[in-house]
């Protein structure tokens, strides 16, 4: 009735509606075909629970056996929290598996499908592969680099401003574009904003849907520490992770905030690359800058970024002195402004979202 | 998160996989959320098995409490093969229930949402609606009619043959058009043809699709039961009924085809408004006329059908003899011709797919 | 400012404005532009007037020396009713010539490209080559095969019918697609109907359009001359040439239609590859056969045809007894059906207009 | 054959043809029909030569009588350095006159139009408007508001950079984006940038294109005139007019530059609308105002501009100290920014061009 493409993506669309709550773990999606029947259908919904798999082979009930299924990722193969799904399908007797993309996961890469043929299962893979690498896009990246998929974000006028000169910055943006961030931030799993960002604008950082969202960490960058606790992101809302240098006193700081967790850095400043690696330590998949201009530009200038979200308004402020999107020292020549490429154009309200991705020179 | 269009959406994309395998009950789906986050999904898969509530509330366990249901379908609210989700809901303390569209069932219709209401729930019902009115569409038109939904497929070259003068008809349209027809015969619950079909043809009238499908049960008019039993429409592949009038010897045909179910009509030929009668109560809500161009008339003519599904192939065979697609007397004025309406035009492989509804004068 | 192939659109743009008022000379546009800027533009109107290139070199006047120009046919190198525009390029002093296409003709092709570039002349071919093919489809299928381009049309209900049993044929289509028909027959040099069409439904076979449109020739088959002067075809609207075989009385026929033209063949039956032998030396470039249904059988089984105009209506006739769009007898087996393309499908009020090409086998 | 619509949309594409290159006329066109064919085509080329009616009409020659009229733009009445071609249309007998757009100019505004109806000629107006506003956006906003139509245009980084902290510029947009900004100069009567832009870039400012183009005066606002004559602005490849201030010395600054026309203001520092008055009176319907950046922030700050041309590269720059696109100094607050209105968004090459217009508020 429906080709394995079809199938697929019912199952892909299962996957898609759980992208930004299965961190650490990736989206996956599930479905038990047999004689052109739909028999059972499953998700992952959150790390820690059972896979995909288990729920669609559960409703599929005894006519799992000799039944199809088409699977998002490449079924596990290692004992975690709950048995290997390869296992599971050998045990109830499936007699293809369909596969839209292998596991980037050293634990798991081709070993659930090698299970799979040596007891005699067909399998197939590489169906709808594009569209299933791209819902685990922060996932693929993470397992692939050992690093968060990195996006920055920003809001500006059509002339490339953020704040006034005196600093007023209320609203750039349309309440769609805000919106649209809320929805960013659910898909992301850390949030990155510097010192200056709560000082100026005391943003609460989370993700407030009208059908709700999952609140991301707060990550916030602060040399010295200097921060005062009663600013809206040391709530307790969501988890905050504060970024110090090492001769800020944390202990003093960690009196005031008892609940906040502080890294500190062994150099006196704070080294994105260090970072970054500590991020991926604690399971940071996602991280969604969201500035301001200093932090920006340091994130440019050290190339450590994956896209870029920018949101222009249809507004002209004008003034060589109105606080830019990218802050900072200006290299010295346009040729060393470092090259990005749009990938996509899309109007948000009254706004305009582009999206683009970091060029890497061949 | 997702808006609550796009949550149906998903519960949508469960119910429309099912079409065709879950008569006589509709194809449903639904999704359980909270916060943003997908709790759970279901779908119905056959009559007699749980509905796409009780899965998707199930796989939600205790987080169903306080989180929100999207339904394709009103919940159903009488005691019957399982008890009714309209209670289940309540009970697991869901708090919003979105629903695309009211049961058509009178036992059901707004009942469900009654419960739910009266137990203080929300309730918001419309979302998404005319894609949900689609999937169903053989169920909702048998609720509301007690006839099943009929389509009338054909055939033919551009110039409205079937056949040759001889009879030869193998093969007008392509193999992609030949498999589109399989795709319909599994979405429907019955097939039917005519005597002259069997005879010329000898078709199997099963569903054969590479991914597999469901059999519709083959319904044969043959007025006075001379089919012989070495037709393949008497195999076993699937149920077979046959129609006559009520001067054939129903006995000694059942002697040669026993496994056959034999409809006898109290009138001397068949007419059509009774088989209908009878196949309603049969529970049959969809009918696939498949020809030929006799039985096309007959439906015709009493304007007993609700779809026409034409494949024309690129082939001019020409022949006033030759077989046309809708035969028996033509009438005498042009005005007098049924009017359709074209609804899409398709084109597959070479040939070319129209669909038309009956045109039903205001 | 404007690309090459941006300004041999709007050349073609005019080539386009004269389809079917210049045979049997070809659509032809010109314009004229330097440095960005347009300076003349041109059309070919009618036959026996100037060409494209002679009014928009005039309207460049002195200008045109070191100009471009752009032309949808390679420009004439022969004497004929006009000089040939090839010397008038040279002899004003253009710069580049820009051409669509070359001159199907064996009196001119390669000759005008020939004669610029021996005076210097840059000279670029192939802008726009397709569009330009398409705008004098007709011409070029006469210069290439000395046949007229034949195009079978046809309006039937869904199921092939043209009229019903008594005869009954009005209306099948809509006001819409008759309309449609109206545009062909000015595209078209002549129009063709057997002699049961006049009989039956006494037409007009002039073109009626809200803005007016050229009457194509009224070709007649009528092998015995055995139609009477009263039928609205041998009126004085528009030309009509009839044709008969060797046994029609062609002098008595002339008594009473002095005005038609006859052609007698020299054969008894009309021989249809001798009918377009005859049309060719006429100059007829294009002929459009509107049936009836006996007509259009005899040009499918002599393969005599190079595209059907087919409109269906939504509508179902029935009756085996009803006339067929393609009459005559039909062959023994389906596989021996005229073999067809379909190429668009587009919808004209109510009805569906298909076109579809000739299937020559490789 | 044609509907009034086709007829004038090949009118159209004829004016269109010609955006550019009439100022300060408008860009017309027309075109001649009589029984579905094209008899006549005419376009206006420029200023001083025959208008577009005269070239259709000659060309129809004796024809015409009872003939049909397409114009893009009411038909003159006003004997200018032509005769007017309302009365050559009564003159030629036409039959009816088909108007996409009334005429702007107080001298014409419903005179042609009246001139023809009293000559008992048939008039239908306003086909096809909209596109024949569009055609002379610029000669009707110069109409109506007696001040030149007024474009911005800025090429920036996506952080809203034109330059580095050093004054780098080189590039920042891509030859295609380049290349379209030669286009608009070419669409345009006159180009303004500031003495600052002069310095740093020393631009040629011409329409230097593959196809050619018209230079459009390029205009200096140079308040001192302290600017060297040895800058290529001052070449003799396009006019170039400077504006000054009262206490600039105008007498030694035409010494080394005879052929620069010198605009000085009765104002210290150069007073934008009072500027505008003067292009206004100097025929100048059109400005393209490259920049810099202070020269834009002028300009939007007075609010004397319509569109904005945004053309954004796909790099980063960063720098707080980097040339701002709107430099000059900031307003206090977000709120008072200028509100702009994105109208469109097109990729070019690499790079995204925006196009916006001024929001005039309620
Ligand atoms: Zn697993
Ligand atoms: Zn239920
Ligand atoms: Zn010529
Ligand atoms: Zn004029």
């Amino acid at each position: 009735m429906r080709t394995n493409e079809e199938w697929m993506d019912l199952a892909l669309n299962l996957a898609e509606a759980t992208i930004g709550q299965t961190s650490p773990n990736p989206s996956v999606g599930a479905v038990v075909v047999k004689n052109g029947e739909l028999l059972g259908v499953g998700t992952h919904i959150r790390a820690g629970g059972p896979h995909a798999e288990v729920h669609a082979i559960a409703q599929a009930g005894d006519e799992a056996e000799g039944a199809d299924i088409y699977v998002t990722l490449e079924p596990c193969a290692h004992y975690g929290k709950t048995p290997p799904c390869a296992e599971l399908i050998v045990e109830k007797r499936i007699k293809r598996v369909f596969i839209a993309c292998l596991d980037p996961n050293p634990k798991v890469a081709g070993k659930g499908v090698a299970i799979l043929k040596s007891a005699g299962i067909e399998v197939e893979t590489g169906i709808q592969e594009e569209r299933a690498l791209k819902i685990n896009e922060h996932f693929f990246h993470f397992m692939l680099t050992n690093r968060p998929f990195i996006t920055l974000k920003a809001a500006m006028t059509l002339d490339g401003k953020t704040a006034t000169s005196t600093g007023d910055s209320k609203w750039i943006t349309s309440a769609e574009a805000r919106n649209d961030v809320h929805k960013e931030r659910h898909r992301h799993d850390a949030i990155l904003v510097g010192r200056n960002t709560v000082e100026y604008d005391n943003p609460n950082l989370t993700t407030r849907l009208p059908q709700g969202g999952k609140n991301p960490v707060r990550i916030i960058l602060d040399t010295n520490l200097s921060l005062q606790s009663h600013y809206a992101v040391f709530n307790n809302e969501a988890p905050t992770w504060v970024v110090c240098g090492k001769n800020a006193d944390k202990e003093l700081f960690n009196k005031t905030c008892p609940h906040v967790k502080v890294l500190q850095m062994i150099t006196k400043n704070i080294v994105l690359s260090d970072l970054m690696e500590w991020l991926a330590e604690e399971n940071i998949q996602s991280l969604y800058v969201e500035g301001g201009g200093t932090i920006h530009q340091a994130f440019i200038k050290e190339k450590i970024f994956d896209e870029c979200h920018w949101y222009i308004a249809p507004k002209l402020l004008g003034g060589q002195d109105a606080r830019s999107v990218v802050g900072g020292k200006s290299p010295l020549l346009m040729k060393d402004a470092e090259n990005i490429e749009f990938s996509t154009f899309k109007q948000i309200g009254p706004d305009l979202k582009i999206i683009a991705t970091r060029r890497v020179e061949p």
